[in-house]
């Protein structure tokens, strides 16, 4: 398709509010609820949306890849919080992070680890005075409620992160996707989407030129879209992020190969160099 | 119950900037959050209503169903932003059109086929110069994200969607409901929602007059409400958008009578003839 | 960890226009969209915030204690909609309860109880003159359409719910938590979760010296947060809102249990005197 000239994003100003939630709360308690009730007690201007409650319960490494999928598409401006947190009411910290243009607040378990990667970290805190919304005691089992909800709210205000925390020195990992250079990271399934497509840890750099195993199962036919797919067999693609899928025109390729997010998957590459 | 007077509509201007959005992306990923970023990127006003993101995966009937049994009670100038898409980045078209109170951006599969069919359409157009948002290539696997969204962001606006397109002869269905005089239109199941309820397609005026077979089963007991329906008896009601529904108190009738979107359903007319 | 001072709650005029929704419509269907639709015709500025659409189908206990859960960490203002209503169209009441902070619009079922049982009420009604938005007549099957969503959108205008109604004599249950010397309310689930926790009617005060039976299991390991807990092993909690739960650590005390909402408890106290 022909395109026309690219929209400019809304300026800053007008987008201060805008708070995203990514959970493991699911869609059938009362929790992500409570802490939208929170934030807008806080600031009844704040506008909330939810990127996912859905989360595998305490799948850390699917709501790191969640996160990342959609954050960029934010505006400037947006607080995410995300609370996928096995270690609540324990002594594992929760942490503040500024990058170029968004605010995240997690829990230190790796969450945020696709997110540090890839930006330009500014600032980054551990929370260690949240400001408080109940007179009650901070529940032992629900920060989401007590401690990250509160902050979210008064971030949103535009208020700054470093009056509730200490300066915290965060790592940025060396290194997140598949390389079959420094053979760092293997190759793994990132997450597996309501259609049953398994999308990876695979930059698309090596879409040309790779054969996949999942399972048992060798994969080694390219689409770029569904429409040119052959019918009852997996198929490698680049998704819309930028990584290697594994999919199945008009069906689940998850079901197809019996996988799970934990099945482990193995790359084999060709003669041909990478299109870099 | 006593009825006051009617309220009024509220007036068109401070509704705009309303988008509703309905898609099979269910609620686990990040796509809807993904289209919401990207449209308040646009417009930081916007406000979003999801009608819902769990349609079948593809399944077009049931999403139009759905979008048809409630755009009419949004107000007007809602933009609706319909992806279901089986033929996501092959040659099919993505449409819009403008009836007298709202706008439609879908994939030109049938999805508007019932809103085209009971609306006055002021225009329709083919999208072929989309707004773009990202910088980055279209994704072949998510025009929600490229090309529906920053359309719908747009929109919302207030711009006009005759600069991203070319107008097109959209073609009125000549009949969308059972019909027993005209025969061309066979009932069937439209939708079956939560509760197990089945909506057909067959006008109110059968009701007083109908026998529906639903797989070996005969229906003929008819209620106007739960509070009267036998137990463990589907009965026939007029369901709450002038459709009949096949229903069972305090039960699912879909899992009484082994019924899914595909069985077949006939219907037998007794000698009234319709309260037309 | 250290607490900053309280933040104040904002000012009641600036939440003005915020609707919190409660059903068990699902997430699938069109239902929850439609009222959000005619709640934004009536009332464009009005925030609707899901608190769940996922009770199971008429369970009005589950209803009930999710508001309670939630309603509190509510900005002052919000009107709070809850369609659970398994008598819809039959002769039951609708009725709007206004205490110091909320309104509250749900059938005559129960569904208030808990809050009604915990909150001081101003005023209550039973809903006789709803205001109408469409010209059809009300549906007999989705009263959340043609009465509920009409009636929260002229309240979240800021009108009195006085001309809708005529007022009504609600009584104030005279217990809802489990109690071992007045014996008239034993215990019970309330809700299970989705991480598989037991939510009890049983007040925090029992946490230091009881032992639940859950059908043949007997419970007695106290924790206070899950790092604490040992493994595959059901253990008591106090939760978040001051009840007794019962709760398995990375796992489902309900799956493993094998409990359901209707599963009956009960509960042995030792020697020590409540901590009052």
């Amino acid at each position: 398709m022909k395109q026309t000239g690219r929209l400019t994003r809304a300026r800053k100003k007008s987008t201060q509010g805008l708070v995203a939630l990514l959970t493991d709360f699911g869609d059938s308690d009362h929790y992500a609820a409570t802490l939208k009730g929170v934030i807008l007690s806080i600031n009844p201007r704040a506008r909330i949306i939810d990127i996912s409650h859905n989360v595998s319960p305490q799948n850390i490494q699917q709501a790191g890849y969640l996160l990342w999928a959609s954050y960029q598409y934010f505006p400037d401006g947006t607080v995410f919080v995300c609370v996928i947190d096995p270690g609540v009411g324990s002594e594992r910290k929760i942490i503040c992070v500024q990058t170029d243009r968004h605010a995240f607040i997690a829990p230190d378990n790796g969450l945020l680890d696709m997110v540090v990667f890839q930006e330009n970290i500014r600032r980054s805190y551990e929370i260690v005075h949240p400001p408080r919304f109940s007179s009650r005691p901070i529940s032992p089992t629900f920060h989401g409620r007590d401690i990250f909800a509160p902050l979210a709210g008064v971030l949103s205000l535009g208020k700054s992160m470093g009056q509730f925390g200490k300066l915290y020195d965060l790592k940025k990992p060396s290194s997140m996707f598949y390389d079959s250079e420094k053979g760092t990271t293997t190759a793994r399934i990132l997450h597996i989407d309501r259609f049953g497509n398994l999308i990876t840890n695979i930059p698309e750099l090596y879409y040309g030129h790779c054969t996949i195993e999942v399972g048992r199962t060798k994969i080694s036919t390219r689409i770029r879209n569904y429409a040119e797919a052959p019918k009852n067999q997996s198929c490698i693609i680049v998704g819309s992020n930028g990584l290697i899928e594994i999919v199945l025109k008009e069906g689940s390729a998850a079901g197809m190969l019996g996988a799970n997010m934990g099945t482990p998957i193995t790359v084999s590459l060709g003669d041909q160099s990478p299109n870099f």
